[in-house]
């Protein structure tokens, strides 16, 4: 082999390992949509054993987390790689940080899903809930999508999208409180309820998380702590209001 | 200045980059330490100044944030750190993550201080928040002298503490609930309430989440997925027993 060979397999190599990282992201996210989605049904359907399963799973999550860390570490160290590629990898951390709590939030709303089982008090609520709960299965799919894509457009797109759930959350606990004034006696429960409609609502901040590290990657500005819509006049489309 | 002049030279400006750094997340760390003692002070004392000081000033966290990030870019781009200096790099961007995020808790600690003051129910529980808050605030001070000593030892010991806290959490959720079955029309404020005991014991999961990256810098080992009665056994003392 000699030496322009050499380089280029060395190239070849290091174009592998940033795409399997990549790669493992997007598993590792796969696997905490299937615990979110498995989380919010065991709510709405009180099937235990199911709730169970997503806990048990957790530790599928966080070694994720782990390897994926420690091969973006050893990128760092071997290939101190610069400019889009450094991006990259420091996107992925921060990526892999978000998903990792994404997923014991997931765990949280499995536990809730075990001690509401079998309760019929607050049903009304578990309806709301759900809807909350497939709005942010469908944020997370969607930052996933734009993340494999790297997609700015989606990124601000999704972003915009937690602004319905923040009001679906808000319009939940207000119901919540109304019910829980009439019937004293469910409180305990409808606190329960309530906290996975904050662990719901939490996880699409954390969606909001990831579609920012995607613009940072791509535009390579850090716009985690600017107003959505300054980022869509810099960097995308019209913003859509959030309101209609 | 001759070549090994110049090599020394380079050396020293890339210790006293990484030194300013760690300054700086020092010296974040003590903003968000003021904003928490005032966002604790204001729920308790009801002045409701304290508490939109609090809320104006966590642009300056945020800009913190922004600000130690992108140095911590520039060090891995232009210097290229390895070993140790890499993993002081990585753990100065993760601390300063859940610093930024402590931030926002202590933010919506304040904000839940404005929408309750000067309301007289509830005040015992007001009373066991401000110790759960004395509890948190010195978590976080020990979690940032552990950092800046890299005291492992005292890592592992304020990462035990966070299970009083969260046994003081459990306590005021219980007592919140009973307080809103005998007095329904508490419930809006007790929930403000609450929310402000649950942002203080996500607070205590930051501090242990830095006090993770401090055993990961000095130990080299990530142990964010770890019990902590391992951890101790494998690089501290004896574990204290949180129950006692």
């Amino acid at each position: 082999m000699d030496q322009s060979e050499l380089m280029q397999h060395i190239s070849q190599q290091y174009n592998a390992e940033l795409e399997a990282i990549r790669t493992k992201v997007l598993a590792m996210g796969g696997l905490v949509e299937q615990q979110l989605e498995r989380a919010i049904g065991s709510l709405y359907d009180g099937q235990i054993e199911q709730a169970e399963e997503v806990v048990a799973n957790d530790h599928k999550v966080n070694a994720f987390d782990v390897e994926i860390d420690e091969r973006c570490t050893k990128i760092i160290a071997l290939r101190q790689p610069t400019a889009s590629d450094l991006r990259l990898v420091l996107t992925v951390i921060k990526t892999t940080a978000d998903l990792e709590r994404i997923g014991d939030e997931a765990k949280r709303v499995a536990r809730m899903a075990i001690s509401t089982a079998k309760s019929e008090a607050g049903r009304n609520l578990y309806q709301r809930i759900e809807h909350l709960g497939d709005r942010v299965r469908e944020m997370l799919h969607s930052a996933l999508d734009a993340f494999a894509r790297m997609d700015v457009e989606e990124a601000i797109r999704v972003a915009h999208e937690d602004r319905r759930i923040d009001q679906e959350y808000e319009a939940i606990m207000r119901q919540g409180m109304t019910y829980m004034m009439e019937d004293p006696r469910s409180i305990p429960l409808l606190i329960d309820i309530m906290w996975a409609a904050r662990a719901l609502e939490r996880i699409g901040d954390r969606c909001c998380n990831i579609c920012e590290y995607i613009i940072y990657f791509v535009k390579g500005k850090d716009v985690r702590h600017t107003s959505l819509e300054q980022i869509a006049e810099e960097f995308g489309e019209e913003p859509t209001n959030a309101d209609e």
